[in-house]
Formats: C-alpha cells, sequence, structure tokens
C-alpha cells in the first residue's frame, strides 16, 4: 500500500477544507490505513512543515509493547516510542512543531480525553474538531485493497459451502459457528470480522441473533451471518437456507427477499445516491406486503471495519463512486415465525457493480 | 444478578458525589452491568424522582433490532423502543423528566456525540462530565460475580491442558489457536476476551503477538496467552512453555519470572496498594538484573471487561479490597531472544487472596 500518498491526499484535504495546520489521528483503522501500523495502541501525528503547499511531517506514537512491530510496519512515518501515553507524546511534539490548529477525530475521541489533551497543548494551541476525514478516503478503495477485500469474500464463501454440511436438526447453533470460526482459522482468517450470526427456526426472527446453544430444529429458516478478516480486510456475506421442504409461505418470503436483493444490485451504479439503493429494495419488500417487517437499512461500507461509510439507507444523500466496497442485505423478521436476510458484497465499478461474493442464492434445503 | 441493587447503590453515589439529578449510561459494559441488557445499542438513562433520596426512575432505550432481546433480558428499568437514535429518545425523556443536571460518561462518549446531545438536551438542562462512577461499583465483585468467574477460568484452564498435545515443531501458532478456540466453543464459551496469543521462538518477546502463520520451532519458548467469555465474564490466563529441554538459561528465566509472580500474588491482600503488588513483581527481577526487560504493568481487573480498574501498576494508589478480581502477569522479553510470561487470576479476600487458576506452573518442556 503506498501509505504516503495517502497522507499527502489527506494533507491536501486539511489544508484545504478546515485550515488546521495538524491532525491527530486516534481512530486505529485510521492510522493503520495512513501508515501500515497494526498494534492496539498508537496515535498518527500529522503536521504542517511551512511553506505554500502542505508538506507535511508525519509520526507515528506508540509505547514499549511495540517497539519491534512498528519499525516492521510502519512506513511514510517516524516511529517514536515514548515513556507516557502516545497520545501525550503526540501533543507535546506538535508543540515543538509549532502546530496552532491541531485538528482532532471528533467522533474517536473521548470527551474526557478532548479536555486532557486541550490541556496538554495549550496556547497559542487549539483542538479543531473534523469529522471523517480520513474515512472519506477510505471509501474509495484502491485496487490492491478490492483485491484484498475479494480473497476475504472468497475464503468466507469457501467456508459456507463446508459448514452447510454441520446444519442438522438436533446441532446447536454455536456448534455451526464453531467449525465455522473453526475452519475460518484453518484457512488463514486472522479472525472472524463480527460475532457469527447462526439463527435458527423462530430465533431467524432476530436480526442479530448470535449463535446460541438452542438445538437447530427439522424445520424452520437458519439465518447465517458472517465475515473473516485477512490483511486487516473484512468480509460480510448473509445466506438463509431452510431445514426440509420450504412450505409455500417460506417459499414466497425467500423469493421476495431475493428480489428486493437483486433490485438494491441492479441500482448500484455511480452517481446514484445510496437513498436509491436502499428504496430499490424497500419498494419490493413493500409490494409483497412485507415493508414493515424489513427494520433495518439495506447495506453499509466494508473495508479496515465491518461497518464504515457509506450507510446505504434511507435518507443518505451519498452519491456511489466506483470503489466504493458496500454489502446489500435486505431481510424481513416475523416476530415469533421467522425471518429472512440475503446479503452480498460488491464493489461500484465504472459502469454499475460487480457482486464479489460468488455464493448461489437459490434457496437452499437440508434434511 | 440485583440489578435494582445496583442501580439504587449508584443513585446514592450520583446524590453524594456529584450533585446531578440524571445519568446517562452509554458504556455497554455498565448498562449490561445495571440492568441485564447485553445488545449492542442501549442507552440506560435514571432519573432522579424527587424527594430526599434520589428515588430513581430507571429506563433502557434501544432499537427495533433488540425489542424481544431487550424485554427478555432487563430488569428493574423499563424498556422503551423508539424510532431514532437510543441516545436521542434517552436525552428527550430526560427532558420530560425535568432533569437539569444530567451526569454522562466522559470517558465512554465521543466529543462529537457529547456536542449532540448538549444541543439536543438544550436549557435548563447541562450536561455534567462523570468518570469512573459504574466502573467503580463494578470493581468489587458481588459472590455471584466471582463464580461467574471462576466457571470462566476453569473453562480456559480445562483447554490449556488439551492445547498443550497440539503443540509441536511444524504447527503453525495460528493452527494452535485455531484448536483453543475450537475447543472452547465445543465447551460453551461464548467467544474469546481477546485476540489468542501465541508468540514462539523470536515472536515469544513480543508481549502481544498474536497468534501468527508461523511455525513452531524445535527450541525456544511459546508464550499462550488467552482467555473466553462465560455469561458475560471474562477469564485470562498465561503459560509459557519450553519446545525441547530447556537450557540453563532458559530455566533461570523462567524461575525469575515465577519468582516474581509469585512474590507478587503473596502480596495482594486488602488494604495494600496496588503499586505495592506491582512492586514486588519489579524488584523481583531487577535483582535477577530483568528489570529493564519487564516492560508493562503487572496486571488489571477483569470481569464483564478483559481490562477494567484496577491496573496494577507503578503510581496507582487504589487500595485492594475484598472482592478485587485481578491478574498478576509479569514478564521478561528479550528482543532477538524470546519471552516468558505467568499470568493468574487471583480474587481479594477477607485474609489475602485466592488464586482461581488451577494450571501448573511447573516449567513444561514438549518435544
Amino acid at each position: 500500500m503506498d501509505y504516503q500518498a495517502r497522507v499527502h491526499k489527506l494533507a491536501e484535504r486539511l489544508r484545504g477544507k478546515r485550515g488546521v495546520d495538524a491532525l491527530l489521528v486516534t481512530h486505529l483503522p485510521n492510522v493503520r490505513y495512513l501508515c501500515g501500523f497494526t498494534g492496539s495502541a498508537g496515535v498518527l501525528a500529522l503536521a504542517d512543515g511551512g511553506g505554500h503547499s502542505f508538506a507535511t511531517q508525519a509520526a507515528l506514537f506508540t509505547d514499549g509493547r511495540y517497539t519491534t512491530q512498528a519499525r516492521e510496519e510502519v512506513s511514510g512515518a517516524r516511529v517514536v516510542v515514548g515513556k507516557r501515553n502516545p497520545l501525550l507524546e503526540a501533543s507535546a511534539w506538535l508543540k515543538q512543531q509549532r502546530a496552532r490548529r491541531v485538528g482532532f477525530e471528533a467522533e474517536h475521541m473521548s470527551f474526557a480525553t478532548q479536555r486532557h489533551i486541550a490541556a496538554a497543548l495549550a496556547k497559542p494551541a487549539k483542538l479543531v474538531p473534523t469529522s471523517g476525514l480520513v474515512e472519506r478516503l477510505r471509501m474509495i478503495k484502491e485496487r490492491e485493497e478490492i483485491e484484498q477485500i475479494r480473497a476475504a469474500v472468497l475464503l468466507a464463501s469457501g467456508l459456507f459451502d463446508r459448514v452447510l454440511r454441520t446444519i442438522r436438526p438436533g446441532v446447536r447453533e454455536a456448534d455451526v459457528a464453531a467449525e465455522l470460526e473453526h475452519a475460518a482459522r484453518r484457512d488463514g482468517a486472522e479472525g472472524m470480522s463480527f460475532e457469527t450470526i447462526v439463527a435458527s427456526g423462530s430465533r431467524s426472527a432476530l436480526p442479530h441473533g448470535k449463535a446460541s446453544a438452542q438445538p437447530i430444529q427439522a424445520n424452520g429458516f437458519v439465518i447465517l451471518d458472517f465475515g473473516v478478516i485477512l490483511a486487516g480486510y473484512c468480509s460480510d456475506m448473509t445466506r438463509t437456507v431452510c431445514m426440509g421442504s420450504p412450505s409455500k409461505r417460506q417459499a414466497e418470503l425467500y423469493a421476495a427477499v431475493l428480489g428486493a436483493q437483486e433490485a438494491a444490485i441492479a441500482r448500484v451504479s455511480p452517481g446514484r445516491t445510496v437513498a436509491e439503493v436502499d428504496q430499490a429494495a424497500r419498494s419490493r419488500l413493500q409490494k409483497a406486503g412485507l415493508g414493515r417487517y424489513f427494520t433495518h437499512s439495506t447495506g453499509h461500507g466494508v473495508g479496515l471495519e465491518i461497518h464504515e461509510p457509506p450507510r446505504i439507507a434511507k435518507g443518505q444523500a451519498e452519491k456511489l463512486v466506483p470503489g466504493m466496497v458496500i454489502t446489500i442485505e435486505p431481510g424481513v423478521y416475523l416476530p415469533g415465525e421467522g425471518g429472512v436476510r440475503i446479503e452480498d458484497m460488491v464493489v461500484v465499478t465504472q459502469s454499475g457493480c460487480e457482486v464479489l461474493t460468488p455464493t448461489t442464492k437459490e434457496l437452499i434445503a437440508l434434511e
């Protein structure tokens, strides 16, 4: 990854938009994106070296636990291993650099920490809240990032095919999750993107039904929603299978959700708003009389974080741009009865989109 | 768990210490502790009903995804499922309750959110920063909590014995982690407390050496540091084993760390400060000429979170109190050579402490 190019792009936005002459990056996925550091304690400080362009100086502050790791991983920034809290060290350094207007990530710094750092910086330096500066860069994926995401998606898709064999009446949801996660590790995943959802029978009506000790019944839906992390990048997929032959009602519910999901995918194209994509799924389900059972948004961006901008939801004006990677995952949830959700990851291309998830969306019936 | 008693205790502190007449609890482990809710989106609002005691009204705000779950889990608080962000709903409710001085958790609310809520509350209500109010209650575990933690510790300890068999030269660190995590799920763990550390050979000199694709060599140390979550409560343990027969140097390093660990445990007793416990481990390693290789603190509290107060570290004045559950985990890390860490969980008792972790601390040599 070309970290220096990213820092350079960010620096341009800083100068252009905010009139800040320094930035404290504290959100760890943003730190990683800008300099490659993957540890759990690190702050990236950027300072304007002066001149008519934002001639950036960058330094990554961490603690003694990460000395070796930071030196191996970080590129495009000095590594400073301090004795104190990395954020205090970074603030002290910015003072030395004569920074005056120090941007910070207002969504990712606690109120208490902000007060602490404001006091440490002291006059004439001033903390200036910023919002989503790095996230907006991260939203448009580079080719290399798309390939990393594709690899994570393919790994997860391969797991789905294997875990299907373990789904039988009497097997606990947690056992299915255990097999899935074990296979993921074996295949080289660094971890799961989020707590694996295996929601069977009436629990499939819970949009966030983490795998429980409940045994799978001989009928009803089973929702599997999971993802893996590979080289830091997340994947996310959902499939719903049916225990036994689907009833007419089950087949109709499934077909309605699949129709909505495909309608939303068909709408993904550069220049369209994310709200239009959401509406495509929503109006399909409304026509099927299921609108009020679709209780969440249609999707979200995925990258170094499992949930990142844009949100594919009502009222969101963001326009799609080539390189965005998003999920499309409508669902319906009928309390006490059951639910269906189908989710793919897609990348926005010049002319439309490419579906990254290769797994079949035909309704699979398991005996 | 007696959630109402906890809320009552908290309300007393609010009135006594802060002069606030309401509190917004946003940190999810604190929400869980006070009302039992385990979902990923929830805010607990407490309001003073008036009168000379803090006659608390409590309400848990969540969204449509958690309607069923919240009603099942929450006790001692009303459940409100709103259309908007739960924090905005909670703020609107506090306005109705005529709250004037609304405490918020300053370490757990972002600067941006604080601004947003301050604007939503509006005059005459005022947001008042608070710090560690619920954490201080959580620090002293109730009997039932200690038994939950004990169960998590025993589950993890059982895993260690089994995973030892999988550690052989040529096996990848990640494969050992995969076996461990699979066995944890099978035994009923809800998940791991943190990313499993399997650090072999020279990687054992990384205090945070997450399991990698590196194959384990025929000699050198292997550090295993892991924990499980059971009923929401975390465990944490570390053992270091030796591939092949330990050299004299390896035996000395191990003995020094074990001596430091046992010295620290011997110092755990009500009324002592956590700094004294830290110092007990530190001075042992200093005497062995290894002081500068002990680069982190001696331990931390464990409960609903894997890291919670108190920190067992230099300069910390917190006194030990019966019911605190902490880790004791000194280590030494020799760059390029290797490292040793040994970690138990202990509960502070009336007369000293009880070590919860039953696993042997003799140096295990694996062929």
